[in-house]
């Protein structure tokens, strides 16, 4: 989808006479400033992802917008064999969703200061934080513009309930996204499992919810199953979120990831929480400390971490949340009525939560 | 309109449980997390601004939301003795168009490492650069929340065009922003008139094209005097911006302004691609010299400049550009054919141009 020449065809650009160029970080230097951001935009757009979200969109789409009696395959749409062909309207829908989650990483990568995103330099660390703000800002817009120039085509009550579901989402990520800096700069990194799970509901769920039904919505099937997929995504989001933070544990040989970067960035973790709740008055105040240590001997300070959450069971707690929360959205799934989403809502569980779970279950 | 009780009655926040306190700059540790961000954003809300886009957005549609036999006096709407009253959905799309103009401020002063917004340190000085990119994101997003909510009182129609000339304007802006920055970043500090221009036209006018757009399109005038309003914006953005960088040389003893501020910023104005097209080789380079070396004697640098300015009649040509684009305004705003709001667009070239033009000229 975010090949250059389809987003070109579905996004054409505006600005067209410059475009920075890959070989010499400091090209920018000779474009027309005003075709400037949109080029670097553009070149972000392209340069990987794994696009998840917009997936979803179109596949639920898809899977809502065949007929029932096609679906006796019970496998997701696109495993079908031919890949599907959607209207530029629908692509351009997933493609704004993308874009949302794109721009949300470029201030993210300002926010925690990361050098690499996607094997290139973040947009901050070769442009400067200001151009890379607003290369974040033009591309929230860029996502708005997309689909609420679609009117014509997809009708003002379908652009008007997608435009405020997304509203909606970022409004809410931005919540759970400053509930994150915020507890990274708080001095007492007090936490409960409730408040670590609201943070996830705000910040991981809504964008899974709003990809899911924006399919709906453009298969006329969001008043059908909107309550279903809104828990659905609030279950998926919380037990994909949980996770990650137990792979942050697992270390990574091949990423050479080094285990508990969570808790050397800050991060409000379930496992954290969960270890606070678990834990002695005098254990709760080494670990708060440890927090605050991790600039001397990061891998000791790590160590002592992981044997405070082994001796709180952390662990072990945390893969029974993500249990829970995956039978929930199971239990969700298997409810909705139209089979075709049901096989979809199924495999995301096992796509998403990277355990695959038998359709026939 | 800002008022906190009305800014809490138009758009109810969501997590109420915490704010921060203006008595303490640390009060934020305390809040609960999921609540701050909302909560930094409130208090932002209320801090302070003219408000003029909204204003135009609820002048432009009382102007034509009323009987033209009333409007025989010839005074815009906001002197007609008693305050008029707005439905809810007009006043939050009033609203919306001034958060996103608070969303903008947010950003821009990070970019510009301001100290000051409102007589208050700056969001990124008090909390953080990642806590207030964060917050100005919120900000946008609450901005077409606001909007994108009111599909069952505007009409979903209503709200997809407003919104898509929004997403618009924001593009539009975030693009001029843009071209500044690198412009600032570059070396060489080239800039033709006709660029200097554009990037205006990018970056001030379509937010006083929104705000007039917003109030046709709730008074569902947008197809009559669309295609007027934006000859109108784009002329009174592109005036106001020039006439901006002339007051930039008055100084101003009152707010202890010093002047050549944009110079010593690096903004690419109009009178520096004035004084580079007005200026002899070796003249042009020493006042690119200038630009790259204000930092040793910033007060003897901007004297050189000003006298380069001078003797490229720079002040004297910008004037003139100011003239036209006013006449140019006024032009179009006399060929609108309802009186009423023929009188708000002439008096919003007096006040926006700062030289009150009488309504009978």
């Amino acid at each position: 989808m975010f090949a250059r020449d389809e987003l070109e065809r579905l996004a054409p650009p505006f600005r067209r006479n410059g475009r920075p160029h890959e070989s010499n970080g400091e090209d920018y230097q000779h474009l027309d400033p005003v075709a400037a951001t949109e080029a670097i935009a553009y070149d972000f757009l392209t340069k990987g992802g794994k696009h998840s979200r917009p997936f979803i969109t179109l596949a639920t789409y898809h899977a809502l917008s065949q007929p029932e009696s096609l679906s006796g395959n019970g496998r997701p749409s696109e495993d079908d064999g031919d890949v599907p062909s959607f209207p530029d309207a629908v692509k351009r829908t997933a493609m704004s969703i993308e874009i949302f989650h794109k721009a949300s990483l470029v201030h993210d990568d300002i926010e925690d200061d990361d050098a690499y995103r996607y094997g290139h330099e973040t947009l901050h660390r070769r442009f400067g934080t200001p151009t890379a703000i607003n290369v974040g800002d033009y591309l929230i817009g860029m996502g708005y513009r997309l689909l609420s120039g679609e009117s014509a085509t997809l009708g003002s009550d379908t652009v008007a309930d997608i435009l405020d579901r997304m509203a909606d989402a970022h409004v809410k990520l931005t919540e759970g996204q400053g509930a994150e800096l915020l507890w990274r700069d708080s001095r007492d990194k007090q936490l409960t499992t409730t408040d670590a799970i609201r943070i996830y509901e705000l910040k991981t769920a809504p964008a899974f919810e709003a990809a899911l039904y924006a399919g709906l919505r453009l298969a006329n099937r969001a008043g059908q199953y909107g309550q279903a997929v809104h828990d659905f995504a609030r279950n998926l989001g919380v037990a994909f979120q949980i996770l990650n933070d137990l792979g942050d544990w697992v270390g990574d040989d091949h990423n050479k990831l080094a285990a508990g970067t969570d808790v050397l960035g800050g991060r409000p973790t379930v496992l954290w929480a969960l270890a606070l709740e678990g834990l002695s008055q005098s254990e709760k105040s080494e670990l708060v400390s440890l927090a605050d240590n991790t600039a001397e001997a990061p891998g000791d300070a790590i160590e002592r971490v992981r044997r405070l959450y082994e001796r709180a069971d952390v662990f072990g707690r945390a893969a029974r949340l993500v249990d829970s929360h995956r039978s929930e959205a199971i239990t969700v799934a298997r409810s909705v009525e139209s089979s075709r989403l049901k096989q979809l809502l199924l495999y995301l569980v096992g796509k998403v939560l990277d355990r695959p779970e038998s359709a026939s279950k």
